[in-house]
């Protein structure tokens, strides 16, 4: 089940250092690698990394070549990481998973859902009415995609996700919950990732969108009629509120929150566990994330903090009797 | 598939202002709509939407009835966002979802749970020995209703629910966790609507309790032997830790979380991502959450965060450093 | 369906005061027992409880002993709650749940994958080709078991749980994402239980480990590569992002973030919806959380805190200034 590194050049590019016969038995990380393995270096900061491993062949970029003078083998590349990606792409075709049915008997997949020829329902999904699942693209186990939801070609659905459950909706009544009918569906472009139990509800009127190129990480949670732009990447736990709208190549952090009717424009970069709690309209990394602590200075910060704008008034109270005291001063 | 507005104010009341004998094909936010869809304004302030758009009908309050004039019709009403959610109810009555079996063949439903007569058991569900589910309540597809868990009338749960694992309880012994079996269930009320993919675990010994009327939304975390007040709603991503006592008409925000063994009383709002460490006496909207900033202004903040109670008592000795000089002042 | 507290203390040992033959129907709180139920004492802050508790027998330590004295009976015990854990793990075995078949007829096991003879695999289950689930070990109904993944003995894995859905691992390349195929797998100790909906993803190249006696509580994400070690128990909902690597015996409270390739040392003890942002090499308790407030006063305080900084520059001001002033005094 080797690779010869010949075969890895002539199927990706680069430039092999090395005997094109040379076996690879496995992709591993510089660490771990062994004399049969293929690592990366992806930046110059792993330099220590790559100097103690036992890696037999390294890919990396030409002007770090000198660091892998000693290797049997190296592949010198511009983007090694990206390099990297396309090689555990070979490596899966080279080694494929066993075959699965286009279909799984154990899926129920009504008989009013369109389902490309070539498209795979794992086991134990569900696939309702009206639902369109298009050309390549895969549903791992137990997905349910919901009535009228449509995803387009070559995605990644993995196990667990509800794609087009109702969206969260009612309306107060004399301290009761009214129930809004949730009449939209859910609209998934092509080459989009679906991490494991995550959840994307359908619109109330319109529906919700998730355009080309768009991953999502597990247990995200995308409110009705939320749009994400295109080739947009979250990850895990985020949660994004009621018609929320992200734009494209944004990347938001694992836990944060965007809150519903906001705008972010493309390119808005959120960190890790931050809250959106107003629209953004200018590209770059936003936070707002409070600072881990030992417990006893957490604990003597946050009481301070319950105090903070009193604290800001006696600066102000402060600042001005200086002044007082300065005039004053002979 | 149109209704007439004759046919619409026939069945939920309002005052009609136009032919009873138009016809709407749609119902629609203000943006989208066109000559031939419904619309609403639930609040003043989306007044200017309503002036641009194409809507054909729309729903508003008497004081707002001006604004329609132009229009070929509208409805009065004194409440329209609860009319709209009435309208979207009579429209999915008026174009019904594909029947359904009562007890999906796919589902694996104990001979010993107790289904009611009409209640529905979606695809690929499993309901557990003991197990009980009220009249008129639909499980959509995928749903786990462990043994001995109750669910009332009227209810709807979503695809991917767990109800009735066990609860997160063990005993530490020598550096080990000891396993606590949960020998309580789950009880649910009426008219309870939960999300695709929450979770309500078990109680230790007694139920974990849900009552009438509560809305949770996706990914939700119960733990065991939380007791959530009726017609309380949360959104998605709430945590809700060991037996929090969670009060009626309380409003949770999406991706907070209420530590365990805390009361909050009735009428209880919590800010979105915001944590709650102690226990609410008081009716009110509570919040704690870091402000949003630009990473670089964030970066500031939450270093001079870490300080806090330091320059607290720096503000505190010139606070008496002034008063010295202010003494000795001429 | 009693048992006796002669039958109790023959079993799990312990001091009994009072009849042998005394049977207890119910394991019950403090608050809700009743004379014919057992109840037990875990912590002194508690004795309010019991004084105005029915219940019939108490399980406490000797030197509370005093405080049980009116009730018909009670047993002693130097650490009540794990006494406590292990009544309720005999009451189970003692009043056993309903039979279940070893490989539930729904379940999809692929005939590829190692099945103990005495593992449980629930219903609608999928077992993938590879995977591998050890003596004991039960998986409740709908887990997702994928391909290579491996499962030691005796653990509880809670409906919904995806284990091995590929990690979250994309190369940038001219503002598209390129999936990076994910080789690894997930290798699961003994004795380890997880939690409803909990995600542990398959590594990249190499296997993502959960060692033994690890407690995942529901609804958490463990992205790819993680390692976690051995009894260390995580509350629900949290995080834990690629390559973390988390040590023995810590606790991740519920709602916590763990960012990427960091490492915590054995003993840390993460406070709920905290955010780690950097390794954390000293044991110990670490907090990160703003503090709830009412909205009112928060939304002062957070004002504030975007200024933070700045106020942290006026201090250092005040400071020269006073300190001139100072100077200049006669």
């Amino acid at each position: 089940m080797a690779l010869s590194l010949g075969f890895i050049v002539n199927s990706l590019g680069g430039e092999l250092k090395g005997s094109p016969t040379q076996q690879v038995q496995r992709l591993a990380p510089l660490q771990s690698a062994g004399p049969d393995d293929i690592s990366f270096l992806s930046h110059a900061r792993y330099r220590s990394q790559l100097e103690t491993s036992q890696a037999g062949a390294v890919i990396l970029t030409p002007d770090m070549q000198q660091l892998a003078i000693s290797r049997p083998a190296c592949i010198l590349t511009d983007n090694p990481y990206l390099y990297f990606s396309r090689l555990t792409r070979l490596w899966r075709e080279q080694h494929p998973l066993p075959a699965r049915p286009r279909v799984h008997p154990s899926a129920v997949v009504d008989p009013q859902a369109r389902i490309a020829p070539d498209a795979v329902i794992g086991p134990l999904c569900v696939v309702e009415a009206g639902a369109e699942i298009g050309s390549g693209t895969v549903l791992h186990s137990r997905v349910t995609v919901g009535h009228g939801c449509r995803i387009g070609q070559r995605c990644i659905v993995h196990a667990g996700v509800v794609i087009g459950a109702d969206g969260f909706g009612f309306a107060q009544h004399e301290g009761r919950w009214e129930k809004i009918e949730q009449l939209g569906a859910v609209r998934i472009g092509d080459d989009v990732e679906i991490g494991a139990n995550t959840c994307i509800d359908r619109g109330a009127l319109e529906d919700t969108v998730i355009e080309d190129g768009v991953k999502l990480d597990n247990l995200i949670q995308i409110g009705h009629n939320v749009h994400v732009g295109a080739h947009t990447a979250m990850a895990g736990c985020v949660g994004v509120a009621g018609s929320a709208k992200i734009g494209a190549h944004c990347t938001i952090g694992g836990g944060a929150v965007v809150l519903g009717h906001l705008s972010l424009v493309d390119g808005v970069h959120v960190s890790a566990a931050s809250v959106v709690t107003r629209s953004i309209l200018k590209p770059g990394q936003y936070t707002g994330m409070f600072p881990l602590d030992e417990n006893s200075q957490w604990e003597k910060n946050a009481a301070s903090l319950k105090q903070l704008s009193r604290m800001r008034d006696r600066v102000r109270q402060l600042e001005q009797q200086i002044q007082t005291l300065q005039k004053e001063q002979p």
